[in-house]
């Protein structure tokens, strides 16, 4: 069991993922010294997708301020206008060697271990739709607020698009919303609507947009007020059983992961769903 | 854990129980090929008990709609005016043989290891009152609609009769209500009012009786309207522990239901119980 | 898994940490022969904070009762106005021997297992603040009714002095709360206002000071309308993982505190935090 006192690690994920090179510019970081709060804002237009150079920069990024002292929590937010993130990038899964689908899902695998076990407060601005990958990210977080337009939605809906979202997404989900909402809405695949999404737990809060920032340096600010080591140890107790649930099965999954997407069935729901996306442009 | 992409046992409580001869009358079984949904409705007055008769013929056919590639959600309700199920046949439980009661639990166990863990959509529409075995058929759905009937009303109340809801009752109601909603239900062995079950969730949704039917086709339209892959994948995902659970400890729990039943102190409960329930009439 | 009608240990914590002479005046014991309800009132001015003394007369006192077969219910209350019980006593763990810290530190997890494992059906009565250890004790009961004074305030606040709530604290208040409002609430280490915590099923019930007693007998009843045998074997089903938890890790879960309390940075913090309320008086 979690034990009384032990310090975590730090971050769990480790030891990491081997480096990789990667384009440096579709997360904006910015470290504010005097409050001691990063901000990670997606800019990787047109829906930042979690493509494998998206997220190697998310890693590295959240990592170097995992490492630095001045920094005690971060804000993750999207620079795209209506979209927070659309979740994993399909051209990763789609037509790729195996070697780039292991690749490709240890670096979501890596994402999350990093976020969910972060010992930084880590608040969700979520400021337009989060599908699937987005939603976990969302998920990940400490705290989530979200803009309460109704035409922003929320939700893991993978079932959706005839694929099915890993044992560790739905662990993060029944977390944060209890078995039975996370079993209905992983079957369904429900997209939320904010204020939907609000009433059941899926996000913490929701705010006019024009409030959005002034509430998250506000809740940020409450969270800080704890001391760090006592906060750290706590969260590690809450999800060191989820986290350690992956560790444990990493290759597992990756392979699971590889034998699915490499039938053709499913690559062939993928390719009809990126011409349809296709289409929609 | 729960496998990416692996596909589910299907059903998960194979291998079968030995089949045994049965009267083939007490659930009227209707299939709509254009829709791919089944009725299954219970026909066995005064009260839909499952005797061993009922649960081997629920069985039986349950597991032909399962191998009809033609069909792809059940609908469960009631013929029997005003109740759902009563639950489980008392008199299969009193003053019985040892191996009467150890075919008889086998079929219960083997009831709801075939429902909760069915592929296909399920939908309960609770058209009466439905306390301890009767709830457990509406809680091992995938969704539950129940007439919004005060008079009419469901939950686990073996604690009342003196007897205890065994540990996978208490696992599929804890993975809808909570933990923490099911620990005082079960403790008071409390019989919901349709209004308050609906309250925490123990039913989805309430509607007017002449509503009933329409209300479950169009739930079970949005279901169907999900990948059957993607969707049972998800399903078997979120129950697969509570479905293992039972299976590892069968045999076990058979004999648990044997020396508990076979005790004198609980023989004379049940013969009492039975006694006022024929007064009642 | 819990097994069908497989009797429960009774009391879960046995065998019992071995007596030690204690004063005999911080809880006043009454029990009601003719109902059956005992009422422990717990009378240590100026909080009830838990001491090594009041937690070794509470186990006796509440081991007393479960023996008793007179007694089968016990109210728990404070004759302390305004305050239920402030939680473990911070000059027990500070500045003291490894050997006292484990003797109080077994005190604690004895007081949690006779509790939380108690076969008496057990009613809170929460007549004033209930922070930490007190709110435990709260959690620890199958019922909780509290003063709906919203000066009144519970929650496991641990985090707010620098420390962690051990992880059965928090696996009780998990199985309270649920997972989410349990994880942001231990961060944070809140104190929820009566109404507040009431929202979330912190507290079963709010009631006005002037009612506490009379709702508290009428909720007793019933809870004792039930049959004992199988109201404890549904209790039992319902925390024994729990229970169990600790009693696999007991030795650890000392060893982890000794070594946790022993730090000087921890040491510091309960002084500074002593010194402050000193000085609120």
């Amino acid at each position: 069991p979690p034990a009384w006192g032990r310090a975590p690690r730090q971050p769990p994920g480790l030891p990491l993922a081997p480096c990789r090179a990667f384009s440096n510019n579709k997360i904006m970081v910015e470290l504010d010294e005097s409050s001691g709060v990063a901000t990670m804002k997606f800019k990787s237009p047109p829906v930042n997708s979690l493509s494998l150079d998206f997220l190697t920069e998310f890693c590295i990024s959240l990592e170097k301020l995992e490492n630095n002292r001045a920094c005690r929590g971060v804000i993750i937010t999207s620079a795209v206008p209506k979209i927070f993130s659309s979740g994993l990038d399909i051209t990763e899964m789609c037509g790729k060697s195996t070697e780039h689908y292991a690749e490709f899902w240890r670096a979501v695998q890596e994402m999350w271990l990093r976020l969910y076990g972060s010992n930084m407060v880590t608040v969700a601005a979520v400021n337009g739709s989060s599908p699937a990958g987005g939603c976990l990210i969302a998920l990940s977080c400490d705290y989530r607020i979200m803009v309460e337009n109704p035409k922003f939605s929320i939700g893991l809906n993978e079932a959706q698009l005839g694929i099915v979202a890993p044992f560790w997404f739905k662990d993060t989900f029944v977390n944060t919303v209890g078995h039975r909402v996370a079993e209905r809405s992983l079957q369904l695949g429900s997209l939320h609507p904010a204020p939907e999404a609000h009433k059941f737990g899926l996000v913490d809060e929701l705010v006019p947009e024009e409030k959005l920032q002034e509430k998250t340096g506000a809740v940020m600010a409450q969270w800080l007020a704890l001391p760090d080591h006592a906060r750290q140890l706590t969260k590690s107790m809450m999800r060191k059983a989820v986290l350690d649930r992956l560790v444990a099965h990493r290759e597992e999954d990756i392979q699971n992961f590889i034998s699915f997407i490499s039938k053709e069935s499913i690559q062939k729901s993928l390719r009809m769903y990126m011409e349809m996306l296709k289409k929609k442009k």
